[in-house]
């Protein structure tokens, strides 16, 4: 047992520009105050690892995380904000569970691989009705308003507002008169959250929030009054809102490190600064593809493309392998795109920083004039 | 972005003795690397929560916590071990949702709080026997064998290897003719666990193996057979197992903090020399208890008394919360009983140093000198 206290000598390792899709780069400050905290949480001489849940330190880190998280979202005492496991997988079952049953349909917009997945999971409950299906077009683009077409009356409309893979996003919420869920996992408050129009938004944390491990869970209260009544209480939206997210023992560190997040957010000047940083970020990559000559190829249209996820191709799957090669012996890693699609990929969520975009930038400039 | 290195001045707070029941302690050199790895894991200079599960980085933390529980625990590949998320009460929901359906009985053995909630989630599924119940005895023990009368043909039998409120412990598991199961959320890797007679061994990490927001699942692969076919992926055993916990973005950060906890646990000579010194740890407390001629009172029945937690109270309610009082005035926290029975608790997990024992056998004497 530490009893006294000393300097702890820590030389640090060089950081990387890390373009991973997520689990992703998170706020350096952030890191910092959860080093302090992983040894004592304030002067509790505890760690935040170690505090009880039921206790008052913990109480105050969840207290803490959920106002910032009302400020930043601008949600009134009609709103529930959860802090769940298992990730949005988890609640591509339980919003189904909870509100689809057989002989209804839920809609879904289905825009990439992560609806394909809600859709799979939904069908185990009732019906699916596809408002839009991109698959023909390769989840090149979001549906325009009239590309979208509801089924009669649909318990809820799906829809996910970023797409990490094709590198799409919904520049506003579609339009439906259908209580709308949105799994916002890759750009949720990358920008500002019109939960207005919503019933339900689902994130899983980390890409813009934080650690792995924690599902940002905001949803309207008199929507949940519709769920079903006998599911498992851990399965029950109703049932963790109750118990102000400590149904069971929640995951502390990660819902404290969203707390410290949201506050570096709150500092950055709130979501409206998030977004105006994050569109000038992808910006400076889109301009490189686009002066590149047709050298680099978007794969999102103009009007669906990504502040979160920047998708490009060079002429050749080669010199694709050969970009990511050679970025990351510059520092820059995570470039690869998806398994599933090829290509190149650059994901710059909330915490990564501008001067990272511009090294790719140059990089891709440079890139270009050699091998174009 | 930090581009150089430096030394970080981190004057440290003073850490007390947490005697919390989870979230709990954790070793103070697992907290340490922990810290560093925050910044950049090893020199890949990328933090541990900013990897990405599907680099080489994290599948290597991932199989070294693994390989590091199968040698612990001594898992031949007849075993699955999972590192999933949802904390031990959603395998209170998944355990009966993969195996129990109507027309089937799971027999439980009811021992406290928990196995409690274990039974009510499974009667949503199937058939519960109660092939022991404590309610009687207000749960001071665990039941001798001639105290379990199963059912005629469990799907499984459940037990709670050490109930953190009663401050109970089987000294060894039951001895049952039917696949166990055995919820060890608050002693799992105290002492030899002795897998050859179980059909899964669940626990919740937040205890005795790291953080909160991942539930170590060990389960027999010839056991998860059994289960139901059409169940969402992600609430299927078999499914988690076929992508080694990687079905969707696991907690990463948890998994590696429990990696390093098995480090520890190996560095201290294993689970047997982690028994030995568990048993001498609790020792402590209970000499304290029965050399202060009647002042204090063990909750537990000799034969069933935890070395996890140590429940005891003193002549009165008022003496309890002065006892637990004056011992946070000597850095001595979270000592108060469980809300739903009052009393003291000391829970001393793996990472509770002894010095902290013979801290609070000391303060036992002199409270009793005092007051008795």
């Amino acid at each position: 047992m530490e009893t006294t206290s000393d300097v702890r000598p820590a030389p640090r390792v060089k950081r990387i520009y890390n373009f991973s899709p997520g689990p992703a780069m998170l706020p350096e400050p952030v890191l910092e105050q959860a080093q302090e905290d992983l040894w004592s949480l304030g002067d509790t001489g505890i760690g935040i690892l170690e505090h009880s849940h039921r206790g008052a330190a913990f109480a105050a880190v969840l207290a803490d995380a959920e106002a910032r998280c009302r400020r930043l979202a601008g949600l009134g005492d009609e709103w529930a904000v959860l802090f769940l496991q298992g990730g949005a997988t988890l609640q591509f079952a339980m919003v189904p569970m909870n509100f689809l049953s057989p002989g209804t349909t839920a809609d879904y917009l289905h825009t990439g691989a992560w609806t394909r997945k809600a859709i799979a999971y939904a069908r185990a409950y009732g019906d699916v009705h596809l408002a839009f299906d991109g698959e023909s077009c390769a989840f090149d683009h979001v549906p325009e308003p009239a590309e979208i077409a509801l089924s009669a009356e649909p318990v809820y409309a799906w829809y996910c507002s970023n797409n990490t893979i094709a590198g799409t996003q919904y520049p506003s919420p579609p339009e439906v008169a259908a209580p709308l869920i949105c799994d916002a996992s890759s750009d949720v408050f990358g920008r500002p959250l019109p939960v207005a129009g919503h019933a339900m938004v689902i994130a899983g944390a980390q890409k813009n929030l934080g650690p792995a491990g924690c599902t940002l869970v905001l949803a309207r209260r008199d929507f949940l009054e519709r769920a079903r009544r006998d599911l498992p209480p851990i399965l029950d939206y109703r049932q963790h809102d109750a118990k102000g997210s400590c149904l069971n023992t929640p995951p502390a560190f990660a819902i404290h490190v969203m707390g410290l997040v949201f506050r570096w957010l709150e500092e950055q000047g709130g979501l409206e600064a998030m977004a105006r940083r994050n569109a000038a970020k992808a910006q400076l990559i889109y301009d490189a593809i686009d002066r590149s000559g047709g050298f680099y190829r978007a794969v999102a249209r103009p009007g669906s493309r990504s502040s979160m996820n920047v998708t490009f191709r060079t002429p050749s799957a080669d010199l694709d392998a050969r970009f990511a090669d050679e970025a990351l012996a510059h520092d820059m890693s995570g470039l690869k795109g998806h398994r599933s699609v090829g290509g190149l990929r650059a994901s710059i969520y909330n915490a990564f920083p501008p001067s990272g975009c511009r090294t790719l930038a140059d990089f891709m400039d440079d890139f270009a004039a050699r091998h174009g």
